[in-house]
């Protein structure tokens, strides 16, 4: 039996799209964990009886369960609880046990700001202690409790805060209470695998997928989402237990077809790899185009500095010379967009951080800088390890300056862990 | 009269949320400058049910207008032409004239692919050319055409591809129908105004917005929306011509109590603002923990490679030694997160990239190396200015490493802001 949920994202600022919702995304991970299936997620304003319509599309689509994030706060537009309790027919009562957790908690931010009117901050606690009858409240994480409540005739629903460390650091204890376990009990077991490949197109995947419709039986049973994601390509397969055999021989027709481009299967990221095989060394970047996006998403990682030195961001041709010792006649002879600049800049990263390992980056982002021969896209790359080989590339990045930084730092981190992988088995 | 507006936005990895949305929040942002009311954006994944359940919703809802992005491609998996044809009750038909077109554009593509099974181009072109009876075609940005399905006992129906790029393309053409220009008419016009803050916390706006509400009159006409972002506060305010006044009003009371903290009233953001300001300069980064982020930052915008020489990513203490000639002395007697270190620091990069200003953050990103004295979000900034104010501030970034990073970023972009003000003051 397959168990289906709906997410209700409220909140002005998201629906508007100044704030970007990072929940929606984070509970459709948990619920896919639990093996219950995502149908909806729906988003509106801090209006009640939007989010009243947005509760009872999704109770007339029958699913178990439903997830709301966000107005749970103490001012007047944060009125999630009082339309849940409305639409599930429930009073809104005081919890005066929660209503004194909240005030200890604020008692301690208050310390801080001892001139905040107390009056309206009392206020403030009262209507954040206000549950509907008969629901679980879940302790706070922030100030706000969660809300859990039992569907009888509708879906049980979980009503979370808007920030997402509330809201996560509440999930645990929500999926525990007894009225959510009710409503997943049932649920299918689904297993999930990520496939992520790099350097192959999403219509040679598509043709691949056709050809194993045909040759590899049970192929129905996987449900396969693609998609590039920063350049890369992700296949997504959700099936159940008796689907594992079916899987395997689609994995073998990837591998067979797009083996090189296939970079993992476990689920890890390049970033990861790269984390991995960068151990015992030294690295140092050098960043034209880029300018230091490279440096940022080594450096993302907690305990990245047992690796990452530092990096030059060499903007402009004064900068190449002066900081990376990069010849002035190279620049004029080849351009500052070039192989042999990109060698120099990644000689003179591994020169002047004393490194054993580096990656040179110098391209053309645009929207201005191009030419005929080397339109915006040009970009060059240079990974240069002491120990080991060094590989220098040009790649033709598509898009416009965003994507062109962005894009070209993920080559980067892809040539960086071929080379890595390459010195590790020469060694 | 309100027009009200519904998004519909498919795509199994978008509601997965494999892939974040950008539609949604793009979209939403032309209905405004539209007049047009967003009450509802829904996600669903690539299923036929969902899709239709979700335009029933909306149809309920009485919005007058319906826009879906996603599910036009060639392959089985996007259906989103044919459900919308099938809830409004239209027949498909080829549009020869399209599938001409469509064929022409593929052609150039598969110029460079040589290899390419043509039976099943032919057939991917054949599909993305079926469109609903009597439906208004747009003209495809990538290879799928748009199609704008005039509303007669339901909304009218926007229907545009998935890729941002192509729906951006096709929107101002979707907009020129007569279709949606009939769905439209009537609309109020709304004035809408971003005031954004630096250095105020959410709880003392609320308050001068509780006081506003006793003391501005009209005050009840403004819709007014607050948020968080990037670690700056922003004020949302939407109003019909008539509150103008009572925005007035505001807007002197929130001068008044937060004069010194609102840099924007314009829509500008402190990107453009320091962009400005950098005009006839030359500006060089040195970051420890934000490793690249500022520099990466500032070169975002075309046309920056007018104002940035460079920057050092000076993540370990020999890169701040060798790099940026900080005296180790200094570090050992301050440690590298100090008003010492960051002061050398910008020093370094100015002698260094021979530039006449420089921003320097060192601090503790975490979740390790935090101490007693300086815990993680522990930054010091120093921003120099040759010919103006040195400034050096130490700032205890809340927050885990990603947001202490990202912060810290913002964190700089205002000080170095706040500089380029005084030394322009000073001349």
């Amino acid at each position: 039996m397959s168990v289906r949920a709906g997410i209700v994202v409220t909140g002005t600022e998201v629906l508007t799209g100044r704030v970007a919702d990072r929940n929606g995304p984070w509970v459709a991970d948990r619920l896919l964990e639990l093996g219950i299936e995502l149908a909806h997620i729906t988003i509106c304003g801090d209006r009640s009886s939007d989010i009243e319509a947005q509760l009872g599309f999704l109770r007339s689509e029958g699913v178990d369960l439903v997830v709301t994030t966000g107005g749970l706060g103490p001012t007047a537009d944060d009125m999630t609880v009082a339309t849940v309790a409305r639409f599930c027919g429930r009073q809104l009562v005081l919890d005066p046990a929660m209503e004194a957790t909240i005030a200890e908690i604020v008692a301690r931010w208050m310390a801080r700001f001892p001139d905040i009117d107390t009056r309206a901050v009392q206020a403030a606690n009262r209507k954040q202690a206000m549950v509907p009858e008969g629901a679980t409240v879940l302790h706070p994480v922030g100030t706000a409790p969660g809300v859990v409540i039992a569907g009888s005739d509708g879906p049980t629903i979980i009503v979370l805060p808007g920030p997402p460390k509330e809201l996560q650091g509440m999930w645990s204890a929500a999926v525990a209470t007894e009225a959510v376990q009710q409503a997943i009990t049932g649920r299918t077991a689904y297993q999930q695998d990520t496939v992520r490949m790099f350097g192959v197109a999403e219509s040679g995947l598509a043709e691949t997928l056709r050809a194993a419709e045909e040759s590899v039986p049970g192929f129905t049973c996987l449900e396969i989402t693609t998609c590039l994601r920063r350049g890369e390509l992700e296949m997504v397969t959700r099936y159940e237990p008796a689907g594992a055999q079916a899987y395997r021989g689609l994995m073998e027709l990837v591998r067979e077809r797009h083996g090189a481009a296939v970079f993992s299967e476990d689920g890890s990221t390049v970033d990861e790899q790269v984390a991995g095989l960068l151990s015992g060394r030294r690295i140092a970047t050098a960043e034209s185009c880029t300018a230091g996006m490279l440096a940022a998403r080594l450096t993302d990682r907690a305990g990245s500095s047992a690796y990452v030195t530092g990096g030059v961001v060499a903007y402009a041709n004064e900068a190449k010379i002066a900081l990376l010792d990069v010849d002035p006649a190279l620049i004029a002879e080849h351009g500052a967009v070039s192989a042999e600049v990109a060698e120099a800049m990644a000689a003179g990263a591994i020169r002047r951080f004393g490194v054993d390992s580096a990656v040179a980056i110098t391209g053309v982002a645009g929207p201005g800088g191009g030419t005929e021969d080397k339109p915006v896209g040009t970009v060059w790359f240079c990974v240069m390890i002491a120990d080991g080989p060094t590989t220098t590339r040009r790649v033709q990045v598509p898009g416009e300056r965003p994507d062109v930084r962005e894009r070209s730092t993920t080559v980067a981190m892809h040539l960086l862990r071929r080379a890595l992988l390459d010195a590790r088995a020469q060694t």
